[in-house]
């Protein structure tokens, strides 16, 4: 049995989830609040990170150990595919989601929406707020601009790059905060992400708390 | 011809030049300074960040991409070795210190005691100086836990996990802030690194304007 000892705003889960479901992996999910973790996920993981992927009693934890664990052992899915070149565009992409869309998008965003909120009952500061979103529409251009010339954003492929982008993308769009008019392009791409079947589980998240966008599981948005 | 645009303040550069220098690849060196980029990096990189790996005229960009890239081209030399279970550890641990060490440690330090000095002209937050340096003492325990039971950080071969460490670690030795005292396992593994040929280099490395510690190319230190 897989077991995701996850929680729906913590991007990486999503990747991982989509990972999972593309791979038609089964598992099972455990919630676990990032803002109050408890002492077994310290023991499981000492960084402290979710989401954690257990099987058989192993334990595996980190982004690019989970990923490639994933990639490896169900290798008739490929979402890492193609030659060395392409592998790494699709690699590149990734990160770029994984670290930089995070560290100038996401962190801020969730952390002043939801762990400010849950985690020491704060109100967000809306400064932060202006820069993260400021900065999400400098990668709404650059998805906007992959898609105008790619079926997909690392090439003509669905790829691991697909994946790292929705994962993160879903989460500020739950939050209703993805300005979807002007970027044409990039709307058609999350369009075609979010009708794929593995989707469907994420488009029924819940953040406690937190109602989804009006628009945020609607497939024609 | 394999060029690797680089700074020695970036432990990203240091890991990627560690791995070529392991796996015996033969590569060019262009410094650019990180605070103060020139527009072609950012052609070659959209994301802005060193280092950037260009050979026979094809660009890869960011750390995932360039060190799986340099694994599956070059597999005489496995640095990300064993069963699915082994590389997911070494995974593991290079996140580990690319991402946490990075964040709880390198990125403050470099940024107080070089990116301010030569890119701002200010003095270091001494502030700043002490989280950084406090957690650096939990990296250190981690570091020396680990060899307390193995004979490198991932397991009983040496690994992608010890070049990441050692990349990182190196800088901040360089500016002389590892408490060596008190870590004798992690004190040993770092001189059985240091005493590899491909560490050789990097041991020469010269951050303009600041002098390493004394200790920095001593290999019994």
């Amino acid at each position: 049995m897989v077991l995701l000892i996850h929680h729906p705003v913590s991007a990486i889960s999503r990747k991982i989830r989509l990972l999972m479901a593309e791979k038609r992996i089964l598992f099972v999910l455990r919630e676990e609040e990032p803002w109050n973790l408890s002492p077994e996920i310290y023991k499981l993981n000492v960084a402290g990170e979710l989401p954690i992927f257990i099987f058989d009693g192993n334990v595996i934890a980190g982004n690019y150990a989970i990923t490639e664990f994933l990639e490896e052992v169900n290798p008739d899915v490929r979402l890492i595919g193609g030659d060395a070149r392409q592998k790494a565009e699709i690699r590149r992409l990734t990160e770029w989601f994984d670290l930089k869309f995070e560290r100038e998008v996401g962190r801020s965003l969730i952390n002043e929406k939801v762990f400010k909120r849950f985690g020491k009952g704060l109100a967000p500061d809306s400064k932060v707020l202006k820069t993260a979103l400021n900065n999400l529409n400098f990668h709404m251009e650059y998805i906007d601009w992959l898609c105008e010339s790619r079926n997909y954003l690392a090439g003509s492929s669905f790829s691991l790059a697909d994946v790292a982008a929705a994962a993160h993308l879903s989460i500020i769009d739950y939050l209703g905060d993805v300005p979807w008019e002007g970027y044409k392009n990039a709307r058609l791409w999350y369009s075609k992400i979010k009708s794929r079947p593995a989707f469907k589980d994420i488009l029924k998240d819940n953040i406690k708390g937190i109602l989804p966008a009006k628009h945020y599981a609607n497939l024609d948005f």
